[in-house]
């Protein structure tokens, strides 16, 4: 019998309170899991999210694995108390719910449904957008997450280029990588997709200089970090209509807070942090394979590198 | 050497001057094209769209075959001097603008993108859309439109229904048929999309009756054609809440006229029938391949039975 440490707040464990236990009796792994405990050295495991005021993973001697509920992992990888394996979520139910999000606005800015869903003028302007093959678009990151929206857009023909740190190779997408990389992944682009992890070496990635080399009045979809972009140098860009609009899931602060210049930009859509949740029922299978195999030995799912930081 | 009469009016011509005697070429057949003529019966085939004035097609005695350069013909199947074969347009390149404006769309609605692209009050209203696979969309007309939208959508996961007027099958669609089918495949459809053509058994086919089965707040996405809705029973729906929101691209007046409620109505989003495009490098192949077939006495392409109307 193990004793699994769900430690994501109140609100996170009404989600998975019965999903957890079912994942794990469907893997075979017998246990009972705690909200908190007085007797840390008797953890196995750890369920973890941001949102838990856990900070100290030092008393958890026994630790075998800390699991995120989140891809991204942040706010817990420089954690100099934990020493423990950490890995981080990738949830199908997740991944689904960003492709259709990277998909939906892709074509929202592909198709330039803003001037219809928005047209005080009642303008009737009878001229179609160019086909999906004929649209430049550019993904930063090919992670889990980069990869499958790159496939859903080849699908429709987009015409594609690719970015990570590490040499990839991708059907139908010209890959670049590293910082030499840069400059041609985004030259002429379109619209451009950041799905990179927040590390010092993404940090401000589109930033005055990285937009200029974008096609004059591209689009920027950001379901990744806030921090990946340059605040002050989209917003000058967006003056100057180098960038013709910025579609932000999230942001630096969290909520977006009252005032920010980017609520009230006409050429800015803020949505609320929602481009995909995990979902318990199929993060809750996630969390209990990997435990399933650090019980057996075998090697773990989604393993975190602490020096990359993803 | 076969004459060929373009009648599609000036503007189709500029389109069309370089990429249709390309195709002709390239499908081997000898041929001269002229956009009028003074000896009808000296013509072989006749490439036709409705913005040509050719109302009368009797003195053609020689043609062959009419070849329209639009998908939709219900403004000249039902043509009484018109005897000779006649084939619609399905081109490769309108198929695929089809796709992109319907998941584009869809996807809108469903993620519920309106709300943050309009969002004067601020609200960070932070719960994810449902997943695709738990949205219910409806595909009224299952053609050569109609399935490609599906085959897009179903990648996606969409819970997907589909009504034609024969039975068909089609992976991952639950197909009804015929006027006993509409209610079962329209019974709470929280997104339906229109692609049939205008016959008089499709007028009027989203009536008050049949808008009343969907689900409450339903979305509507019709790039079909303007008269398969009834207007005043849609308006109705949407100031009750039945329906939610309405993107319309196809109208029974086109320009949508200045003054009509759907201008104004704020659940209602007017595209400018720019849904799909032929487009004419793709389309000017269909029309040579079609003739090709027709000089080698092969089956036509996409032939329309006058009776059924489409
Ligand atoms: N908005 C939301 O709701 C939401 C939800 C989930 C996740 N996210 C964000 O999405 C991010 C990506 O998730 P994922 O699962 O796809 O991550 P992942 O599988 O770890 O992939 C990360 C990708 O970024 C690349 N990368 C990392 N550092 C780089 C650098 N310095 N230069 C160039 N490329 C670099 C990696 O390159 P290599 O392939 O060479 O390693 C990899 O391709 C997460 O970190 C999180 O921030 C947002
Ligand atoms: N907005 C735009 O830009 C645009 C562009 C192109 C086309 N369109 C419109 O899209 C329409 C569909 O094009 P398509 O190429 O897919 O046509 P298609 O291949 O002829 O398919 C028509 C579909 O409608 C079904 N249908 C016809 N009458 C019906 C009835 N009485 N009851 C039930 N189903 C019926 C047919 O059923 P069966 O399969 O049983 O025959 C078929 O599945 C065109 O007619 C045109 O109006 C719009």
């Amino acid at each position: 019998m193990r004793t699994i440490l769900f430690a994501g707040g109140a609100g996170l464990w009404d989600e998975y309170r019965t999903a957890l236990p079912l994942a794990l009796a469907d893997a075979g792994v017998p246990a009972r899991i705690v909200t908190e405990t007085a007797t840390p050295d008797a953890v196995d495991y750890i369920v973890y999210a941001p949102t838990s005021p856990l900070q100290d993973f030092a008393p958890f001697t026994n630790v075998k694995l800390v699991q995120s509920l989140w891809a991204g992992v942040e706010r817990i990888v420089g954690n100099p108390t934990l020493t423990q394996p950490l890995c981080r979520m990738v949830d199908p139910g997740l991944t689904e719910g960003m492709v259709e999000y990277v998909l939906g606005h892709v074509l929202r800015h592909h198709l330039g449904m803003d001037r219809h869903i928005v047209n005080p003028g009642h303008v009737w302007d009878h001229r179609c957008p160019p086909l999906a093959r004929d649209r430049k678009v550019t993904m930063l990151g090919l992670g889990a997450l980069g990869a499958a929206c790159l496939q859903a857009l080849g699908a429709l023909h987009f015409d594609l280029r690719g970015w990570s740190r590490t040499p990839k190779s991708l059907p139908g997408v010209r890959c670049h990588h590293g910082t030499d990389g840069l400059r041609e992944a985004l030259s002429g682009a379109e619209i451009v997709v950041t799905l990179l992890p927040r590390t010092p070496g993404t940090e401000n990635i589109l930033n005055a200089e990285t937009l200029g080399w974008l096609a004059p009045g591209a689009a920027i979809v950001n379901p990744g970090r806030g921090p990946l972009i340059d605040d002050e140098a989209l917003l000058a860009a967006l003056d100057s209509g180098q960038v013709g609009h910025a579609t932000l899931d999230v942001f630096r602060v969290e909520p977006l807070p009252a005032g920010h210049p980017f609520w009230t930009h006409s050429r800015v859509t803020v949505t609320p942090h929602i481009a995909a949740d995990t979902r318990a029922d199929s993060a809750a299978r996630v969390v209990a394979e990997n435990i399933r195999r650090a019980e057996a030995g075998e090697p773990l799912l989604h393993q975190v590198d602490r020096v990359r930081g993803y």
